[in-house]
């Protein structure tokens, strides 16, 4: 049984992995850290989700979408404690990424470790266009 | 691209996420853990399992859905020994929720940490409708 | 609100959980381990990603459906050093079960624990039909 899909690659693993793809309405994104495209990841977990928003959003540009095609978040954080500690910080920066409140799910999960050390939260989204 | 979604809130985070939202025929869930509405939480996985269900159910019930709309489920468990030690009494609590043996894929996933330490189990759901 | 979805069992689980369910355009698997049919799992990460692998083609063809089907992947791995270092042989099986250069999304995670100790990664998708 064929599928059509439009795939977007980019980035370091760009010839194993997709950053995204879309097959009918569905977007699936994967997931997206606090990493620059210089290779840098700043220290700070609020700066993180800044930056793997701007990750996010780059992604969804390729596919004509925008932060408000996303339907489904999971946050995977190395740290609950602080995660928790933070978490008004990090609701304002992922609503100054959406740009208003979000009608989005989420689900928040601690995590036994990320890709790299220096990572401290990595998100997931599912996008309906 | 614009996208029509139906979204539902509700509980201490509403303001921040959505329990619920559907896209098209798809409809994700935030994660549901075993805390009642009054902010306890049972002290016993499979009571968890109970009361979480009891949670996601009302959410579906926000869409006009019941758990037969289920199609996915994420068992996220702090203790896999523990789960799986109880796994007969777990299973039994979720064909009770269910009202029959569910037509579901079921993933169970040994995590690091949940949102609070009291927490034993969390369940993500993907619902079709 | 009825569903109708197609449904496949097997395995010592059958009678809990679905190793695949389809409702709509979306085929939803059960997460697969490198355990094969006899009970035996290989102690080596990368051909319990082989065997997992096989295991989802197995489901997939239940549903008319191949790995080209497939859009998203996340990998659960309980030791994410010993996944980075065998990333390359990691892939290069991956690549030979989908028979080319996958078009799928992809999260990898460090997990706590699987099901059983003796698993390094299970692979959970999602597809496309």
């Amino acid at each position: 049984m064929s599928v059509e899909k439009k795939v977007f690659r980019s980035g370091p693993y760009a010839d194993l992995i997709a950053q995204g793809v879309q097959a009918g309405e569905s977007l699936y994104l994967s997931g997206q850290v606090g990493m620059r495209e210089d290779g840098s990841t700043p220290d700070n977990i609020v700066e993180q989700v800044t930056v793997a928003y701007a990750n996010i959003a780059s992604v969804l540009a390729e596919f004509g979408a925008t932060m408000d095609n996303i339907v489904d978040e999971t946050f995977l954080v190395t740290d609950v404690t602080e995660a928790m500690t933070n978490l008004e910080a990090i609701f304002a920066a992922r609503q100054q990424a959406y740009g208003q409140r979000p009608d989005v799910t989420q689900t928040l999960i601690g995590v036994a470790a990320l890709l790299l050390p220096e990572l401290k939260i990595e998100i997931k989204c599912v996008a309906h266009l």
